[in-house]
């Protein structure tokens, strides 16, 4: 089966005062203009659920609530799926060699990151969205 | 070094009048509800460039434009990258067994599709949002 390999550009570090992403060094030339922008996307490795069950999970309730009708994980952001992607959006506090200062991320410390983007806005019409009601209220802007 | 290995839940495909993801059989059951949003996010394989050469290229010129000032990969979205992961928004068509069906996307025919999740709007204000000026005015809604 067709299978391509991946290697961690870096981690999510936590401390007291601080979050931020450690880029290796031999990555840190990629981040060259990235603090021109205010916030980037993360791409980066559930690696607590890298094992033969976290990834054979393909329905799940969203957000572990049983209110919420079975769903498939493509149709959620659950942390079980066949590939442990995650994606997460983040503020950009300051950008130095090998380390971006972010204000916060929604991703374990030393979690694996895979891929960094810059974040671009592409806003939909309002009316051009459709979601189920498990979503409840878009977040505030 | 680390490695995680990923193996296509998916790929895209295009005809004259269709273009739509096929997803295996064995993950048809992770689309359950995804006909309830309107938008996808998908997540694939710049598979043209999977070698070396693709892989090791940490900076370049932004949409592939001299004029733009030469900048790390990580804040830009080219498909040269360590980690060859491209992401891109869809209209969703129609989800039936194994298929949905997209209005367009940004990506060659027969690329292996990574993962898939929903799309839940999360804009920002527009002052909170810094671009450099090779991004240009962002597309209209």
């Amino acid at each position: 089966m067709e299978a391509f390999t991946l290697h961690p550009v870096g981690w999510v570090r936590k401390a007291a005062e601080a979050t931020w992403i450690e880029v290796l060094p031999a990555y840190a030339r990629a981040l060259r203009g990235l603090e021109d922008f205010s916030h980037i996307l993360v791409l980066f490795w559930f690696h607590a659920n890298d094992h033969p069950e976290g990834r054979a999970v393909l329905e799940v309730h969203p957000r572990k609530d049983p209110r919420n009708p079975l769903t498939g994980v493509f149709a959620t952001h659950s942390p079980l799926r066949p590939n442990l992607i995650g994606l997460t959006r983040c503020r950009v506090l300051a950008v130095t060699a090998g380390r971006i200062d972010i204000a916060t991320i929604d991703a374990l410390a030393d979690t694996p990151v895979l891929d960094i983007k810059c974040y671009i806005p592409a806003p939909l019409a309002e009316g051009e969205v459709r979601l189920p009601a498990w979503v409840g209220e878009p977040a505030p802007p």
